[in-house]
Parts: C-alpha cells; sequence; structure tokens
C-alpha cells in the first residue's frame, strides 16, 4: 500500500520515496535527473520516469515534492514561504501540481545576516525531518553541500537560516585558478585538512591564505596529494568561523552523507562545537511525511 | 645610444625598455610573450623577437630581466633573495644570462602573515622603482592585479610584503560558479561597487556574502549589469580589511594601470586611507634601471 509518494528533486539528483501507511520509507529510487539534467526539461517524463509505475499502481496516493523543482529553473515556480516556518505553515503554502495529483513544498525567504536577502528550497523540509528523527522541536542544523545552510530550529519552527557558498566556492577556487596547478586528486588527507583549518584562524585573512596553498607548494611543505584537504580546511575554517558566530548552538547537528559530513564534523570539533549526524536521505523522507500529514495528505 | 636593455617579463605579456644614457626610456615595446605563451618554450626566439634588433645595434649593453621570467617555468630559475632587501642587495644576487649578455633579477620569498612563505616576483623591480619615481626611500605601495601584492619599505629597503588573491579569486567565482549566470559583461559601475564594499564590512563573512550576489540578483535588488562591480567591492573589501590590518600606513602608493588603480583608490578611501597612483610601466623601468645601476652596469 502506498500512503505517499516523496521527491527530493535538486539541481543535479532527483529521489523517489515510496511511503507506508506508517511513514516508512518502502521504497527508493535515485535517479540522475536534477532539474537541470531533465532532457528537453520535460519534467512530465521525467516524473513518469521517477514514480509513473507507482503512481499507476495507487493513483489515489498524493505526491509531495521539494527542493529545486520549485525554483524558476524547475517544473513550476513555487514562491518562497517566510519566517518563521512550521510544518504547518508550509503545509498551507503547497503549490498544487493537479495533472499528477500533488503539491510542491515551498522554500523560504528569510533575512541574511548581511541584511540581503537569503533563500532554502527543500533544506526547509529536511530541517523539519531531523526534527522528527531526533524526536526534538529545538536544534542547529549545518546541511553541508556546494552551498551550505545553517539553519535555526525552535519549537518546532524554522526561526534562521544562513548559507555559506563554501563548496562551490572550494571547487572554484581549485579548478580555476593557479592553485589548480598544485593539486592532484586523491583521498581526503585528515592532516593535511587539520592544518588548513588551523591556517584559517592565522592572521591574514581568506585571500591572502590561498596564496599560502601555493607557496606551501613551492616551498615542499604541502604535496600535491594534500593540498586539495588543505584547501579544504581553510575554506571550512573560515565557515566555521562566521557561522558559529552567528549561530552560538553548543551542538550541531550535520545533516547530509557520512563522506560530506566527516570534514565538516572535525571542523565544528575544532571550533569547540560538538556535532551529531542525521544521514540527509533520512531526514527529507520525514520531513516530507510531516508535511504531508500537517496538510491533512498522510499519517 | 643605448645603455640599458630591460624587460618585464611576466606570466601573459612581456615588456621590452630600450634605456638612454640618462635612464629614461627612449623605446618601449609590449608583446603577447608571456612565459606560459612563449611557443614551445623558445625563449632564445622571444627574446629575438622583443629585443633582437637593440642587441645587434647595441652589442655591448647589458640585458636586464625581471619577473616570472626568472621562475621555474621561465627561461632560468633565479633562486629568491630574502628580506631586507635593497637595490645593492639585489644586484649581488643577479642571475647572469650569459648568452645574450645578461642578467635576471631575483625574486624575494619572505613570511607570510600567516607564517606561511610568500614570494613576489618583479615587483621588487617595481617597488625600488617607486621609490626612485617619488624620490623618497620609505612607502607602503599595493600592487593590484591578478595576485595583488602589498609591499612595505623603508630607508630603500623592502622589509615586508604580502600577496593577496584577490584578483584570481574574484575571476574564478565571478566565471564558475552559479554567480555566473546573475552577471553580465558591463562597464564598471561604481555605486555597485561601493555596495559591494559596504557589503563585505557586514555580518556574516565572504563566503556567506558571495551567495547574497544570487540573493540580491533574485530579488531584483541587483542587476546582472551591476553584479560584477558589486562581486569586486566585496572582494575589494576583504583585501581592503586584511590588508590596511597588516599595512598600517595612513598613504598607500597604488602601483599600475589607472583601470586597475581606480576602484583599489576607492576601497583604499572607504578604508580610511589615501592613495596616490604610479603607473606599472614606469616603476618597473626606474627599478630596472636602479638594480642596473647598483650593479655597476648602467647609469
Amino acid at each position: 500500500m502506498t500512503a505517499l509518494i516523496g521527491l527530493d528533486w535538486g539541481t543535479t539528483n532527483a529521489r523517489a520515496m515510496r511511503f507506508a501507511a506508517d511513514g516508512s520509507v518502502a521504497e527508493i529510487r535515485e535517479r540522475p535527473l536534477g532539474i537541470l539534467r531533465v532532457p528537453g526539461g520535460d519534467f512530465p517524463a521525467a516524473f513518469a520516469e521517477l514514480a509513473g509505475d507507482w503512481r499507476a499502481e495507487a493513483p489515489a496516493a498524493p505526491v509531495l515534492m521539494c527542493g529545486m523543482i520549485g525554483s524558476r529553473q524547475g517544473w513550476r515556480e513555487a514562491s518562497y514561504a517566510t519566517l518563521p516556518a512550521d510544518a504547518a505553515a508550509l503545509a498551507r503554502a503547497l503549490l498544487p501540481m493537479p495533472e499528477i495529483g500533488g503539491w510542491i513544498v515551498p522554500g523560504i525567504s528569510g533575512e541574511s545576516l548581511a541584511g540581503a536577502p537569503d533563500v532554502i528550497r527543500g533544506e526547509e523540509t529536511q530541517a523539519l525531518g531531523v526534527l522528527a528523527v531526533l524526536g526534538t522541536d529545538t536544534a542547529c542544523l549545518c546541511m553541508p553541500g556546494s552551498h551550505s545552510k545553517w539553519v535555526e530550529l525552535r519549537q518546532g519552527r524554522l526561526t534562521r537560516f544562513a548559507t555559506f557558498m563554501t563548496g562551490e566556492a572550494f571547487a572554484a577556487l581549485r579548478d580555476h585558478t593557479i592553485l589548480a596547478r598544485m593539486i592532484e586528486d586523491a583521498p581526503h588527507d585528515p592532516a593535511a585538512f587539520a592544518a588548513g583549518l588551523a591556517r584559517s584562524a592565522a592572521p591574514g585573512g581568506l585571500l591572502h591564505h590561498l596564496f599560502t596553498v601555493r607557496t606551501d607548494g613551492l616551498f615542499a611543505r604541502l604535496t600535491p596529494a594534500s593540498a586539495a584537504s588543505f584547501l579544504s580546511g581553510l575554506m571550512l575554517g573560515n565557515e566555521m568561523r562566521d557561522a558559529t558566530a552567528a549561530f552560538p548552538a553548543a551542538e550541531v547537528v550535520l545533516v547530509g552523507s557520512q563522506a560530506l559530513a566527516a570534514p565538516y564534523r572535525a571542523a565544528l570539533e575544532a571550533a569547540g562545537r560538538t556535532a551529531r549526524v542525521v544521514p540527509g536521505e533520512e531526514a527529507v523522507a520525514a520531513g516530507l511525511w510531516r508535511v504531508a500529514h500537517a496538510a491533512g495528505l498522510a499519517g
């Protein structure tokens, strides 16, 4: 029996989940069908590939989608909800997609730490899911990725968040500056990562420290195999300093894969915080179920 | 009469200068023959193209070269001199190039603000030239470029310097992140640049502020034509904060073209400093002449 069809539909990948009546995930699929990879922008065909058989078997089951699928580049644009937002607020703001018997969870806009706008799309659903997974109503989350998102939740509501472009800036600097010549593909090197974290706390600032990746290489203090890990430590150290200043919780919940969470955990611990990890897949499933429940669609 | 043939030979471009006996530049040429663009790495042929006729007309005139031509990727590697360094110290450390009756001015290695190594190659010659141009022996310089160099000179000697990868990081972020979609090629926009400078002083730090280039665009607070100038202000504001903390001089001499110097001047003035500009071409010519004089080669 299918009680809900959920989709976590991002920029690069799409994940479809079939929920049983008790909210557990009975079946899960991941496809490289992120919104920028859907052939010809044919979202109905991509949906059919992701979940068409489930839809046919359970025509009455609602479909709930979150992530970039609701962005301007996605299937249909869902206007941002505003802070503070709990599951009920998101449920009231769902964008109907009657052609598939479904809805899109809106993203949220808020104010950045600098007073400019800031936005999330997909992470709001994950964040509410984390509360369900942990059985709490208050938490500080860090969601690593190309753009890492820090989210504060109080009494079941998202109250604040901030985006850091750390991952994408790291990749651009690693691949498209003179540093590319100093860097070889290699497994994560925890010692070099820790050295990069330490460097980030030295005087001079990030734009100065970046050049030390080159000079440490020139003077054989850093090997090409360790340089990417060092650079990663440098970047994450900067994020940690600014993010922990804005989000002072002692414990931070890392939401994501173990591979992404490991360096973030090391960076958090170097910043004097404790970390626990909730897998992103588990968080988004719990979040979709929670929003569907709040909307009276399931559970 | 040719008293000296000077070359400022960088990564992208090469500039050749023919000096008269009074140290003035009688003739100047610039070619896209930077060390990474020399066909087949044939430096003798590139030298012939740049200055072969001058060499033939004045076979006794010494040749003095500075810049990346003395790097590991250049014609021949000139080991770094060390701080403090004046013209006499560089003159003693010249690398002979007997095949052209010439010498290469070594770069200088020092300690970065973070305690790692830092290096310059070419800027040492320009810096000494600035002293000659201004008729002083003490100055604080900022040399904008892909890697901007801040140099402190006291009593005719380079005493300290630091590199900021601002320009290259700016280009990588502008062209190779999601921000590229928000940015159109357009003339420099001083108001957007000033807004970027102001943003750089807000809470959250550079990696957070980068994302506000996107969100300001999403919410129509920043046009694609202004976004590159805003991003440039954001980056230069960061450099200014860290560089002026390390180099507290009230007046900063900007060394470079008017086009590069204009935004740096605005950033310096926003940071409470006064700026004056010395053209880079003039500085390097004066520096080559000064080092040649100290080496007993000319003047």
